[in-house]
């Protein structure tokens, strides 16, 4: 996103407003979070220096700003009263200060989502007798469908991972440190033209393949092992994530026969996904495909997760979410099937709820994969 | 570490509960932060799925866990009772249950520093009726002196650190991006043994180098730019911290006379380093430096921050913190001097505190060094 484009922040910042008054909220308070990027388009990673945007139901926004940053917050021209402080202050003084002025809006205070308790125990004290709750109940609804811009970043983003599988699996894989792979796939997306990589790059070769939050290690991909390479990158903060599972050389039978598995609970999650349904049902739908297998057990987690500038926000594909899916909402569809000691399969794509059902935001061929 | 150092381990656990109960609180919650990964070696990125430790002033721990984590946190072997919960269920019911079976201990609830507000808030109506303080009360005063162990971690990750900057040097940096320098850097240290990049990777080239918070963009290095380079990266989860200036050529009477304070400033405020001083004192030492030179204003942060499994943590080499330095603590020196749309420079090495003084991490050139 430009430095210039002032304009839709501002409007995002009024959208927030509407939804504080709508539901009865005094205000809203953001960290150096993706909520602070969507609001501000300004971001950093976050740090023990209070940046803080405290956003009132009604009336001008504030910002405490550490005076380290202060010069890249205003190139943001962000819609707010900016108050800086400087190392040695304390900061919470301004929260104080603000909170008072707020005294006469009535109802709680939201809190950012991933704010840290180091900021929210001193915010509660400066909010003294307000309730709290999790800002993703307003701010959630206004980013969980996405505009046309931030779909047009998630696609690039999908675009260059896409051509990163390529170029990871063009030499021979067999040999390779899971590390090195996951560091051909960083780097092929960093040269294909991504502003930096999504989460930590998952390779997972042979028996680790079965642990499904298994990052990336010094094991040697070895012949026959099925390998889970799970990744994505970012455009404009925007995340892509994807997942394949390839084989090296030929699959035995029990592998053919659960990569069919995934395969098929892919499809029939993408196919149940369409505006009006409930997110719980895209979970059944592919859940339903493993307990025909007999395999029900070894899909251990959740169908799907939202995605945008977080790599995982609300919508959550999972049994007992019955929000109804709604155009521009943005999730993952990732089946996995887990063998303990043996291996693991997994198929990722991100998709984009259109009118006529499930967009992919990415499209590397889904069949398995022999590679060498 | 390894896996099967599950000693240490208990034995952090236990001085964190003496810790607990000097201070008079009943217990302390703590996410998938540092925390975790110094009391119980188990580490990922945090996440939207509560992982949790409550650790009680007495008697056993629990941990709240995922089912997709379930394999990985039990190969750690964690001194505590662990509650597996799934995608679908309410993991705060785990957490009801043993705040409920701690009624009998007395005292508030310490919340972990970077625990996000998404678990705060769940946390605290578990807690109903506590108080609530941040957790570096007491494991700040465990962590903060670093065992041998740990400093030998710090000390690998500053020598591939040292050694990245010259293979970064190797070929001419102007022409490059700040963004291709920073990748070398990366990668050099990626090829050097590390087990991770400390954090984003700064390389502010000419004015980009007045904004001390700026990352690394698309701006070409040009002959006569000032370039800062900070940047660090892991052994063990353990983080390095190096800054270093270079000129592309010959440096401007202006730059050199800059360059000269910031190294006076650095080493004044190494030298004051000895057990028993307060950390502020070494902030006074390199600011005094730069008032002489008359250049106060031009020096927009506090000295140094506390390192170790955290990139920031405490001690703060800041004005106002007059804890006494003592030996093992851990910190950044780095005075910087900011002109803006001109130029910057900042000078850091991280130190620990030995009985005879400053002990350096890093031990690159500290002269300004001209490159191509």
């Amino acid at each position: 996103m430009s430095r210039s484009d002032a304009a839709p922040h501002q409007g995002r910042m009024a959208c927030v407003q509407q939804g504080l008054r709508e539901r009865g909220f005094a205000a809203a308070v953001f960290g150096l979070t993706s909520n602070l990027r969507y609001l501000t388009g300004f971001v950093d990673e976050p740090g023990e220096r209070a940046l803080l945007l405290i956003l009132p139901s009604r009336g001008e926004a504030t910002m405490v700003v550490p005076k380290l940053y202060a010069d890249e917050v205003q190139l943001h021209r962000p819609a707010a009263s900016i108050h800086v402080w400087q190392d040695g202050d304390d900061p919470m003084e301004i929260v104080r200060e603000v909170a008072e002025g707020l005294t006469s809006l009535e109802g709680g205070v939201l809190l950012d989502d991933t704010l840290w308790a180091s900021f929210v125990l001193p915010i509660q004290r400066a909010f003294d007798g307000r309730s709290f709750e999790s800002a993703s109940k307003v701010v959630g609804a206004v980013r969980i469908r996405k505009a046309p811009e931030e779909i047009a970043a998630m696609k690039r983003a999908g675009e260059i991972a896409d051509r990163a599988l390529e170029e990871a699996l063009e030499d021979p894989i067999v040999g390779a440190t899971e590390s090195e792979l996951a560091r051909r796939l960083e780097s092929a997306m960093l040269d294909g033209g991504a502003g930096g990589i999504g989460f930590e790059t998952l390779v997972a070769s042979g028996p680790n393949g079965a642990l499904p939050h298994y990052r990336a290690g010094s094991r040697r991909i070895e012949p026959g092992d099925v390998v889970i390479l799970d990744y994505g990158c970012r455009v404009d903060g925007y995340c892509s994530d994807m997942t394949r599972s390839v084989v090296c050389g030929e699959p035995t039978e029990t592998v053919m026969r659960a990569y069919d598995t995934v395969q098929k609970a892919y499809w029939a999650a993408r196919e149940a996904v369409t505006p009006g349904v409930e997110a719980e049902k895209i979970d059944a739908a592919a859940r339903a495909v493993f307990e025909t297998a007999g395999i029900g057990r070894n899909f251990l987690h959740r169908t799907g997760h939202g995605i945008g500038l977080d790599v995982h926000e609300p919508p959550y594909i999972v049994q007992g979410n019955q929000e109804l899916l709604q155009t521009g909402m943005a999730f993952s569809i990732e089946p996995g099937a887990y063998f303990a000691g043996e291996f693991g399969i997994r198929l990722e794509d991100v998709v984009i709820v259109g009118e006529g059902g499930a967009v992919p935001m990415t499209e590397a061929p889904r069949n398995l994969r022999r590679v060498k």
